[in-house]
């Protein structure tokens, strides 16, 4: 295998998309460094795994030797959602921004290589380009190949309103890319349609266009719903050792080959090999937890990793915890439910109140810590492993 | 009648529609001064008697003491047409749209009172808007409401294209309300969407929505066809005074009322004393000179109305020419007519041999002027009036 297939391989792994791969191959042929075009949202600076999804796909372009451009949109998000209807996107002052950044820079720079990422604003050139300028960039774009888009498709049709504002977005995004003279731009799958634009736009502007890569989005613990803070069904980058080991342990052996994919950095032969391990006996267990530790080695560092390993290895291993364990899925639909309930609805117990009596008694763990008091109440969303004397085990998801 | 009522029939005179009646007399009654706002392009400054039902309009205002804001869309004139589709919108510098500004300001004074008047640049605000201004701005509108626009619906409709600046511009239309404070704006009928996006506009900035005056496009010399300057029935504000008298004796008599209504200065209780006259036998002929004068007397003073009426009179009076005479019009297809197709085409001779043979013998004018020269050739479009011997006329208009 040449050298540019291997990275073409690299490249590809995990991905959805590849757009156009004939150009990338040129491009890699070309044997020059390439400039690799990420966009990042200056509002919402604590990352969780699956943001890392992306970040990760920057890390490979980084081992490949090419250049990382780590974009944050302070333009746009200093505007926000002038129409005020969108809660997620308010207007952030510099300040905030520059906040954001810092934070940014802290969260991604366990993963990427601080001395090959350069941090990009794009207040750069939006802000010389003034009123006229954006007069331009709208003029590069039809009405009906914008109202293409699916969203807007779906909203056009049924009569949603869309402001014009929101057409100009994607031109922005689409000019960031030129500006930025980018050669591979890296965005979720939903983001397709603002990469092609990009194409476009270069091509207008003279450039080769950029070879656009999309991300699938990551499972959440439950291994269903996308891993989103709302959702509950996340692990932030930021929590603890212990917290991030656990719930990495907690998620099922299916979900861990996605997780491998996605976010370990162990080679694909590697991946295959751990595979077929587990195939011909070995306890996923294990595997599992080489896969906890790698990440918790990313963000914490060798020795908290190990500590991890150690503590958890103390609470659970030393009580046996089996190695399949029944999983539950429960619906709160927006009602805390008490520690009794969800053990009864979990089938631990036969009923509340016996629920009731081996929690004061000191029977029940929840992710291996005793609970003793009968009124706790589980009011986030969630993923944990409960335990129910020394036998009774349940994964439980409540959504 | 009320003083307001008085002014609301100038005001309404010979216009197309008023939005919203009932608000614009409110706006009179309070007795303040109101902002009157007009938008001019930049890029044609050649008047003709059509752009002046617009600028009369204005002079009514200004009349009846209101304050008149003469806005040079200068900022969107150096932007052009983006696309490059639209020939008739290059790109214009600085230098040009300054140079324009002044020939507007020359050309228009001639109506307006200096004084009375404020020439406005909307580079003034949109330049400091900048990029982020503009995207606030195209937030204020939807994609749908703006696709209503009749001549946007067919274009989306028929497949063509519509670039996404196109629907920018009728929001800067409408903000230029905003920053001039706009108690009325008038405009073309084919203007109104975009006079009504300023109301909404002005809603949104907590200013009372301006009402609009839209004015009808005015009829040619041949009483058809809008005046302009590419079909040829224009008559120029800068042309010399008898041509502009002889190509206003020149009109229908029908058409002739019309003028009266859309660009004399007189009462509308004057000219309904004329028509009355008229109607009770007054030649029809008497009273265009007096719209002529009045025309030639705007634009060039009293005096040269009197030498353009006097040399007309020896042109024509005195060579007996009928008050009513034959009305032809003729298709040129775009080829230039010999004078002697031209004559035969109008039946004024047999035959164009015939036709050659009166030129060369003198016997043939044209708007009282004598041709000899057979080989004359009219290539271009028009209307005048075609004189064989003493007694055989036509007025003639080539489209």
């Amino acid at each position: 295998m040449h050298a540019f297939e291997e990275a073409l391989e690299l490249i590809k792994r995990g991905s959805e998309e590849l757009l156009v791969e004939a150009e990338l191959n040129e491009k890699l042929k070309s044997g020059r460094p390439l400039r690799i075009k990420a966009g990042f949202d200056p509002t919402a600076p604590d990352l969780h795994l699956g943001h890392t999804v992306l970040i990760n796909k920057l890390r490979h372009f980084q081992d490949l030797g090419h250049h990382v451009m780590f974009l944050i949109g302070d333009f746009t998000g200093m505007i926000g959602d002038p129409t005020g209807k969108n809660a997620t996107r308010p207007p952030l002052s510099r300040e905030q921004i520059l906040d954001n950044a810092t934070t940014y820079r802290e969260q991604v720079f366990k993963i990427l290589d601080p001395e090959k990422t350069e941090v990009c604003f794009n207040s750069r050139w939006f802000e010389p380009m003034g009123a006229s300028g954006m007069i331009r960039l709208a003029a590069l774009h039809t009405v009906a190949r914008m109202l293409e888009r699916d969203d807007f498709a779906k909203r056009y049709r049924s009569g949603q309103p869309i402001a014009i504002h929101e057409l100009l977005y994607p031109l922005c995004q689409g000019y960031d890319s030129v500006a930025m003279k980018a050669d591979v731009e890296l965005g979720g799958s939903d983001q397709k349609f603002n990469l092609l634009v990009g194409r476009e736009l270069q091509k207008h502007f003279g450039q080769a266009p950029q070879c656009i890569l999309t991300m699938p989005l990551l499972e959440g613990l439950d291994g269903v719903n996308k891993m989103s803070k709302s959702l509950g069904n996340y692990v932030g980058i930021d929590e603890a050792p212990g917290e991030m080991f656990g719930k990495l342990m907690s998620i099922s052996d299916g979900l861990m080959w996605r997780y491998f994919d996605l976010l370990s950095f162990r080679r694909a032969e590697a991946i295959a090999a751990l595979k077929e391990a587990v195939t011909e006996g070995r306890n996923p267990r294990d595997v599992k937890v080489l896969l906890a530790q790698e990440i918790v080695e990313r963000f914490h560092g060798a020795s908290a990793a190990q500590r991890a390993l150690a503590d958890f290895d103390a609470r659970f291993r030393q009580g046996t915890i089996p190695d399949d364990i029944p999983e539950v899925s429960l619906s709160a639909a927006g009602q805390p439910l008490t520690l009794a309930q969800v053990l009864k609805q979990a089938g631990l117990t036969a009923s509340t109140s016996e629920a009731f009596r081996l929690i004061e008694q000191g029977g029940v763990r929840i992710d291996g810590t005793r609970i003793a008091d009968s009124k706790v109440v589980l009011s986030s969303q969630g993923c944990f492993v409960l335990q129910v004397g020394k036998r009774k085990f349940a994964r439980v998801s409540i959504t």
